[in-house]
């Protein structure tokens, strides 16, 4: 392992983002959260993930400031986990996986869950990245600028 | 585990990409073939992964349709891996990780490497969801219709 490589993988946010939610467990409990799930059992169940590891990724998601426990709303003794901030903006993550999903994962006529605009009741449209006036860029239009 | 968990499972896009890509090492492999990387022997140095590891990634990857093996463009014996469209089609689930891990990740001053904009050789804006008329869409503005 050269010195170029640990330089690589410690400055890359990729890298980064990767050691913290780099999880098939982790990405789905923040997808059942942005669905309004917020108990043990409840994510438990969505999930059909044991006991242990949902005990171990829900501890790592807190320590990583991306769900935040505390008392359930409704004044019960049940422990509500709700995103944070932070988890708030894993939302173009979970996009991404999904649409990515929707367009290369599905049989033509199969049916999928789709994420409606509230607003207009329509399937939010596909997200890309895009140049400062609204261009869509393809991964060929970037480069990655390492530090150096 | 439910009927309804069953196929809330089978039918949500998010949980079908995870079950493909949802894996540290996946992920990093499909980032460094963004990067231009596409021989084993590239991909093991620049990721400081375990020859089996990258052998059973590399496969899954080339099985799901992401990864292509085909002779290098050199001449050379080496095979090389590159990216199919569904692959390429990755790149906005790569840039959210980015942009995800840049903004909360790295200390203040912290150096990081970044996505640019070969166009205009600023970084990339920071991509997300938005209506069809171009407004930044957040998560509490949007719901899951769930196939019934």
């Amino acid at each position: 392992m050269s010195t170029n490589l640990i330089d690589n993988d410690r400055t890359c946010p990729v890298g980064r983002a990767l050691d913290v939610i780099g999880d098939r467990w982790s990405l789905l409990i923040v997808r059942e959260a942005f669905d309004g799930v917020s108990r043990f059992g409840d994510f438990q169940r969505e999930l059909g993930v044991a006991r242990n590891i949902l005990t171990d990724r829900l501890r790592k998601l807190v320590d990583a400031g991306i769900l935040l426990s505390q008392p359930a709303a409704d004044g019960s003794a049940y422990q509500a986990y709700v995103l944070t901030p932070s988890g708030e903006s894993l939302f173009p993550i979970v996009v991404a996986l999904r649409q990515w999903g929707e367009k290369h994962l599905f049989a033509r006529g199969e049916k999928y869950s789709r994420l409606i605009d509230i607003g207009t009741g329509r399937p939010v449209p596909l997200m890309t990245p895009r140049t400062g006036d609204g261009r869509p860029l393809s991964a060929s239009e970037t480069r990655v600028k390492k530090v150096v």
